[in-house]
């Protein structure tokens, strides 16, 4: 449900009420039935038969719009139970709605995001974020750690694990047999030559060429602003970015309201709308459910294949 | 002209034989002759009149594509004479043609782009690189520099210096008289509370209250990707970006082939197009003048009012 403050409840009451999404798969959502009951009647959004698991904690009145420790506990603990349904087989696939991270810290809950709270529970230490849209895919190397760490993240070992994960994912989650795979650089003008950073030709190509020596398609370091500015982007399968802000940047400009974020890696399909929490318009009935809606799509594409990778390996 | 060897000398042609830059300025090229001869008979780009300053150099023939020692020393030699020209009043302001960092550096020219030369040249310390499309206008607080050190150019003192010459070309570039400003965070999601870095509440926050307690309209700090993607540069008159591709790759996404860069704070009108020197085309009359085009007509603008500026200061 993510953070009951946020527009999530909103959105999937209004998913619900659609239907689309039920004819792919059937939904339970997770969380306080009393935040739901509250944009219900709030909203105006009459939606019947919604299938609810209710996590421990006392009933919730939202502030829409509010960072709060409680909101915070209350998102934390509703991924949690969703975490325990997958890894227990009462699910086969997870949708996050948007939480904050300043409520969940509030909480006591120190993670940065869904994404790492799902990994260190399913002990799963390889994993990447990567962004679709309509147009594009873009996986990130580092995430949601502040910039001045990010250089310190950009390793060879983790250069060839985002490639490595980000060439099974196309493949699992995608279907593309022999995906092309555009690297961009992590100085402004990838370096220009070693003038503004070494890490292209030190980090980034040793471990680019080592994949095309396997056969793979993987092409770079690109500056990151001419490639995406010049239109190259349309001839790739997928990006790898650096870090969170160069991605992000561009597949929201790109595609804002239908952008979804899965993790690739993780044991648990998991897919959440790009958009955050958007407090400045919670509880308005403003919020848009492209996201979320592409986020059950591409969800039930992945546990599908998920489930056949698990029936074949049995 | 740029580097020889680029798309500069191609797009130098083509905006002569168009003729429309001409029509708000009387335009002097300073480069190799040989050059745009060369450019010349390749591309079936018959000019007439060409005024040209000539730099001290042999007869150099173009290789276009290559990165060479050479070519960045003409190119290098080319911004020098131009600098001369335009600080002993031969020339009122300068359109920079791209260069290439490495054929500089391989020259013995050890600096990161035109901007910084021309802020040595003129004992400037205090300037700022503002890229400028049809749609937006976008100021960094760091440039050239690698990743790894965009950490410690953020400081207090480097976002007040930015924001007081951003509003100043606002003013005196622009014709703005109570500028509307939004400012970047440094980190993922603007640090999102703290948890992601402290930059955003320590350094950005801080000067950001002390424009707006003088009565200037600074907002912020936004996460960037959440900024750009939902449309809320539309409601303001400039962004203050970070580093390089926080603000590069969200500007061309808008409109790279009519991006130009200005620098603010400089004694001379400076402009260069956002593009490179493309040398993936270069020599192939496929080079897109726009932005170029679009540096004429910016700079025309910024040098009358110098003019005015300084007529009025005697």
């Amino acid at each position: 449900m993510g953070d009951p403050n946020g527009v999530g409840p909103e959105v999937l009451l209004k998913i619900l009420k659609d239907g689309q999404a039920q004819q792919l798969c059937s939904i339970e959502v997770v969380g306080q039935p009393s935040v739901l009951d509250y944009y219900r009647d709030q909203l105006n959004l009459a939606v019947k038969n919604v299938q609810i698991t209710p996590i421990e904690a006392s009933d919730f009145h939202p502030h829409p719009g509010r960072i709060g420790r409680e909101a915070g506990d209350i998102a934390m603990k509703s991924v949690a139970l969703a975490v325990d349904m997958c890894l227990d087989g009462r699910a086969d696939a997870m949708v996050t709605c948007p939480i904050s991270k300043e409520a969940i810290s509030l909480a006591g809950h120190h993670f940065p995001g869904h994404t790492e709270y799902i990994a260190d529970r399913t002990k799963s230490e390889h994993y990447q974020m990567m962004m679709v849209s309509d147009h594009l895919r873009v996986g990130l190397v580092s995430g949601h750690v502040p910039l001045n760490r990010v250089g310190e993240e950009v390793t060879r070992e983790a250069i060839r694990e985002a490639l490595d994960i980000m060439v099974a994912s196309l493949h699992r989650d995608f279907g593309l047999q022999s995906p092309h795979i555009a690297v961009l650089g992590l100085n402004p003008h990838a370096g220009d030559g070693g003038v503004l950073g070494r890490e292209e030709a030190d980090v980034l190509l040793p471990e680019i060429l080592q994949f095309r020596k396997k056969g793979i398609r993987v092409e770079g370091s690109f500056p990151a602003d001419g490639f995406f500015g010049s239109g190259n982007w349309k001839s790739v399968d997928a990006i790898l970015a650096m870090y969170h802000d160069q991605g992000q940047i561009a597949i929201k400009l790109m595609g804002f309201e239908r952008g979804v974020t899965i993790a690739g890696g993780l044991p648990i399909p998991v897919a959440t709308p790009a958009h955050g929490t958007a407090f400045d318009i919670a509880g308005q009935k403003r919020a848009n459910v492209s996201a979320t809606q592409q986020a059950f799509d591409l969800l039930v594409r992945m546990a599908k294949t998920h489930l056949v990778d698990q029936e074949s390996s049995q």
